[in-house]
């Protein structure tokens, strides 16, 4: 049963740009954040690669917004991260693992920091709001935690930025990658970063009141389309190549920062208050065993990864588990992320992929593949 | 687009039982606390008819259990619920509103206490780990909260009995509705319960070794071939029409336990210590102005609510929002549930409901409406 159907409901919420996505063709969801986030509309490869070529509009709003606002807000959004945010400044995006005290991922959202004391959490699939609002009840922060009527819209590929330039004007190419700043869409304030869930390039419009969202999606699509503007979401092949990890199905909470790869992000040495401190130390002094990495598979197809996979070594010792998995039209092979165990996480160890499809050959290779 | 594809992944679990599920034929899910959790096997009408005279086997799995351990449990679960549990005892089960400071709730779980210090709470769709963990942490308490590795799997409809009684022994007759007890299943213990989220009766196994969860489905589905056993899962129409809301469709974070109906387990008079106390003594005083209630809708059919339909009195005024609605082949009429305001909640008042396919005529009802 590779593709079953989907039951819809008030509890798998529609965005504001549902009524259009539905127009042009969704042709499967998933759900995150307790919403729904569209995931293929032609096919994965012809999605694929529309996206490496042209333009697409991406009804991303399933990344919700946790906001946290009040005198204590920094010190709650440092508490939940092992990255330094004590330089941050308006305009900046960080991207943060989130760990509780055992040093377990809570999720790995991109964090904005609006003003002193307002932050945004761009969160992953966990809800973060009860994590944040649990820990500000526990120790009487003097904070607001909720999710305010914020959707993200993304603009997708490399030809978002001239799309983009065309509706909201030229100084829009001065944003920096992971930067921000406030457009004007209509006579509307909103943020817009440069960011994205793919490699292609682009940005996304954190649009601020749902009544806007379908002549957000119309303007983009009518200005795009002598960019050959299509529909698009989180690319399942693009993604994988592009070395994107997705909190929930390549880590979770069973995993700490450093197997995720996010030891850049957990910085230890500086001085600054955080859950887990000591369990982090620990784990980095005691070694890590295992890591987040990217494994090549032999084969003219791939098959979708539903479960993890197992991996092991030509001997047959345990090497690991695959969490997800495609074929790369551009690689020719199927490429795919593995928690890999230290004796096998040597770029080049090669491997067996036990696949739900029977055995293949893999090798183990850095990310991004491309 | 009433029934696109599921993008499964890794992200949206699997359960122990998927393997026989999809055997069965299960055509659509879900998603439920990050996991599978199927919605229909043949279609709504006909796995309706199939629970409601013969007994079925459900994957309900996605019933997570948080559990709560340690010497300040009992602390910490009365602080999340109005509901009084100063005299809850092991073998009870107790349905109970979650809430927050300001009274919105975050979740209707059923809460099994096992021990002097240590609580499940089988939840609905929302993270309620990480707010007891983040409660936990922020409070200094003496618990540890995660996810054990129990499945809950249901037998549900007129003819479970006899046959959870063929299988268990005749001894869980005696087993009250809403208690639970120990079972010997080849050797292994654990909890099962009479309850499930059908009004046909039944119970609820939790299964705590996932390894153990094909042997338990394939010996209920052998010992049920004389009871005409067949796979099921809640049911759209049998819950509108048994009366049982939804956490997410019917109501959520945004609503109290008295719009939601549960003002019996909101024990203001309790001497206990619960968050929100003050908002829900508030709401109280000032006085309910919405609740939820059953509206009938003429016609031969109804269409599945996605999102939120107005509701208006007959001269348009504004009277709430149905949540969820199918046709009911029993009371030949739609059955919906709604959030009724206070001037259109009485029994008998007639509405309008503007539903996805145009408007209907509606009636405020009790519930449940059999």
């Amino acid at each position: 049963m590779s593709s079953p159907a989907f039951s819809l409901s008030k509890r798998i919420r529609p965005t504001p740009f549902t009524p259009r996505v539905e127009a042009v063709g969704c042709k499967a969801y998933t759900s995150y954040n307790h919403m729904r986030l569209p995931t293929v509309f032609r096919t994965f490869e012809e999605d694929y690669w529309h996206l490496i070529e042209h333009v697409q509009l991406w009804d991303v709003s399933a990344e919700r917004q946790v906001e946290v606002k009040g005198p204590d807000a920094a010190k709650l959004i440092q508490l939940m991260t092992p990255r330094d945010l004590s330089k941050a400044k308006f305009g900046q995006c960080f991207y943060a693992p989130l760990v509780d005290e055992s040093g377990g991922m809570i999720n790995d959202p991109i964090i904005l920091k609006l003003g002193e004391e307002q932050f945004w959490l761009s969160v992953a699939d966990s809800d973060v709001l009860l994590w944040a609002k649990g820990l500000a009840t526990g120790y009487g922060f003097d904070v607001t935690v909720q999710e305010p009527d914020v959707s993200p819209f993304a603009i997708q590929g490399p030809k978002a930025e001239a799309l983009v330039a065309k509706v909201l004007g030229e100084e829009i190419r001065k944003i920096r990658f992971f930067r921000f700043a406030e457009i004007d869409f209509k006579g509307h304030k909103m943020f817009m970063a440069r960011s994205g869930w793919s490699k292609q390039g682009g940005f996304e419009i954190y649009l601020n009141d749902s009544s806007l969202g379908l002549d957000l999606w119309d303007t983009f699509w009518e200005a795009g389309q002598e960019f050959n503007v299509g529909p698009g979401c989180p690319n399942l092949i693009e993604r994988i190549e592009g070395g994107l990890f997705s909190y929930g199905n390549d880590m979770g909470y069973e995993h700490n920062p450093f197997e995720a790869g996010l030891k850049k992000y957990t910085n230890l040495d500086a001085d600054i208050e955080f859950l887990g401190r000591p369990a982090l130390e620990k784990a980095l002094n005691s070694g890590v065993e295992r890591m987040l990495r990217g494994v090549k598979i032999e084969g003219d197809d791939c098959p979708a990864c539903m479960k993890d996979w197992d991996l092991s070594g030509l001997s047959g010792e345990p090497a690991g588990a695959i969490s997800s998995a495609a074929y790369s039209p551009r690689l020719k092979c199927g490429v795919a992320f593995a928690m890999v165990n230290k004796d096998f996480w040597d770029t080049g160890t090669e491997v067996t992929v036990h696949t739900s499809d029977g055995d293949r050959k893999g090798t183990v290779t850095d990310v991004p593949f491309i």
